[in-house]
């Protein structure tokens, strides 16, 4: 059976299995088959495979040098589905992203300086470039991370990420029907929201419009009665109006992403996030959503505009369920660039054992001959 | 950092992390502060670390060759915590038992036969000896595993476990009270409970006694109001009268195990079984409690036999979540024994990145120089 080398890295709230892009085309079988069935799906629990039985911790990251004039790292993301045997290819994970800079410079791809590496990373599902800066003193990776980030109670190494002219990546615009705010269905009446498309493209909706202060817990969102559902339409109707499904129910789980927003309830943050991410709370904070929040945090005119003013500042601090993140806006050889800090960690290094492809047939046969005194038949195990 | 060789291996509905004994040692740090940190807990979602954040895929298993004249291979079971940095060494997991077998073969501890070679293993959180039969034909293990077991949508290699002579281990005797049934405070009033001592302690209740048919869903389970209170405080209570515990209060949240039966739903077994592991319901069977379930099923006047009769033939079918699992009555060299297959596969063999232990003071450090044209200070992350 082949055996695919990978290593396991957290990268911000976010677990990820790092596969260089040679090691897993030399299996020969399509991704969307060998990433399932090493992740252990469709399986909600993940329990025949190393997935983590949640979205945050069924994550792939591919990586091969770029040949990309721009970028020093090609970067493919891999949302693989738990109760689904699926690969969502259609967007980014920004905590993901972390990890491709110190995995670049331990392989030798980008050679380190004493201090800051920079890691140039092209982002191949959005076209996004990703510019990080991991930290190598001495020109050595440093992997004793004692940096701390909300949503993750252990430290790690922190790596500044630049999301470089990050607008209209998926659509062509940053506020892609033209408005800054738009009246959408939620599949009772409609609510006022702000479509950015920078980092991903992201649905801005007031938390108060649904009835919510923008302080609760992730699980007192999940389980607030009928709020699933309405901002799961009012998503898919956005979806629909910018153009990235033909109707509400063909729209994807995983683009658009969805953040409910309050005024800030202290005086250290400047707004308060909830974000949605494959139909549930996130712990944290997505962070391509981030990015688009932060842009259009800037933006008169806006969902944020209205409820928090109008962002100045070369910093936006975003009270998150897990705490404060914050992100910087700035440039990157003349364009406009977004960032956030995350903190990385190799957790592992791995060969991972894929099983062969299975038959579908079902017959049954013995676990081997009966080694002890009872004198009953052979105990059957059910084969398909 | 030290990095620590380990097997990722998936034992029936568990998934454990397997360790050479030796490798453990050479960390020279307690196993107690190493495991959580090597695990990501304290944390539910153990996002960083190996840990998969539920209590089936938080387990480690420890082996080494045996200097038992009886076993070739000693193994000691530890339930990490997750929400909680301890590990529980006072209970064995059945489940994850059944990769002692495949993993011994393989490092060469035990010579295989051509056909199945049998594997004797000592839990030594418990005493008990397990005998295992590893499928080796041709003298070599087969991990193309094509048999089938409830709660695993994959196959895996097909293993038997028998359990020897294991009336008693932790307590002394089968039926720890001395009676085959006992009225058990519950919190409220008292139910009455069988209380019996085989694979591990196990308090058996009929369904009915607190209100079920036995059939509902281990999600139905959990969200029953009032339940889990009740039974946690009928577990605990159990506790004391067996001896494991001085108070309802400081009885261990791993044993006694509680089992929920009821007569049979349909002719494809012959007694439907609900177990609690930690606090929530099983997903399908913890099959150290289906040892206990079937000496007491055999035994008169048990709240098993009260319900479905006295099981009398080799075979006891029991109707799980996931599915019927089978237990064999029989002996090894004379003394009784009770068997369950499970099915089991590799994962991944792996290294496993220890961090250095941390220092919990808490300051505030720069995350490098900012490499980018923004003029503001540079970005500040908590370090502690």
């Amino acid at each position: 059976m082949p055996e695919i080398a990978s290593t396991w890295m957290r990268g911000g709230t976010s677990k990820c299995w790092v596969f260089d892009r040679a090691d897993l085309a030399a299996v020969g079988r399509p991704l969307d088959d060998v990433l399932p069935r090493l992740f252990g799906s469709p399986d909600p629990r993940q329990v025949d495979g190393v997935g983590g039985g949640t979205s945050t911790t069924s994550k792939a990251v591919i990586l091969s040098p770029a040949d990309d004039g721009d970028a020093d790292v090609s970067y493919t993301f891999a949302q693989v589905g738990t109760d689904q045997a699926v690969v969502d290819w259609g967007s980014n994970c920004g905590n993901c992203s972390s990890v491709a800079g110190l995995y670049a410079v331990r392989r030798g791809w980008v050679e380190p300086r004493d201090g800051t590496t920079t890691v140039r990373v092209r982002n191949t599902n959005t076209g996004q470039l990703i510019v990080l800066e991991v930290p190598t003193p001495g020109g050595v990776p440093d992997e004793r991370g004692t940096a701390w980030i909300p949503g993750v109670p252990f430290p790690g190494v922190p790596v500044r990420m630049w999301f470089v002219d990050p607008a209209g990546r998926t659509t062509g615009k940053l506020f892609p029907t033209g408005a800054h705010i738009d009246e959408v269905p939620d599949g009772g009446g409609t609510l006022p929201v702000t479509i950015v498309d920078a980092g991903a493209p992201l649905v801005v909706v007031a938390a108060r419009s649904v009835g919510l202060a923008g302080d609760e817990s992730p699980a007192e969102i999940d389980a607030w009665p009928g709020l699933a559902d309405r901002l799961d339409a009012l998503r898919r109707h956005a979806a629909v109006a910018i153009g990235l499904a033909d109707s509400p129910g063909s729209a994807e789980r995983a683009v658009p992403k969805l953040a409910l927003v309050a005024e800030p309830h202290d005086d250290r943050s400047d707004l308060a996030v909830r974000m949605l991410s494959m139909g549930r709370a996130h712990p944290a904070l997505a962070i391509t959503g981030s990015v688009g929040l932060t842009l259009a945090a800037r933006t008169p005119g806006t969902v944020i505009d209205r409820l928090a003013g109008t962002a100045s500042g070369a910093e936006l601090r975003l009270a998150t369920p897990a705490g404060t993140v914050t992100t910087r806006t700035g440039e990157h050889e003349g364009r406009l660039a977004v960032a956030v800090t995350r903190t990385t960690r190799r957790l592992a290094e791995a060969t991972l054992v894929l099983p062969e492809a299975e038959s579908p047939q079902e017959t049954l046969v013995t676990s081997g001959e009966p080694r002890h005194d009872d004198h009953s038949a052979p105990e059957e195990v059910a084969v398909r």
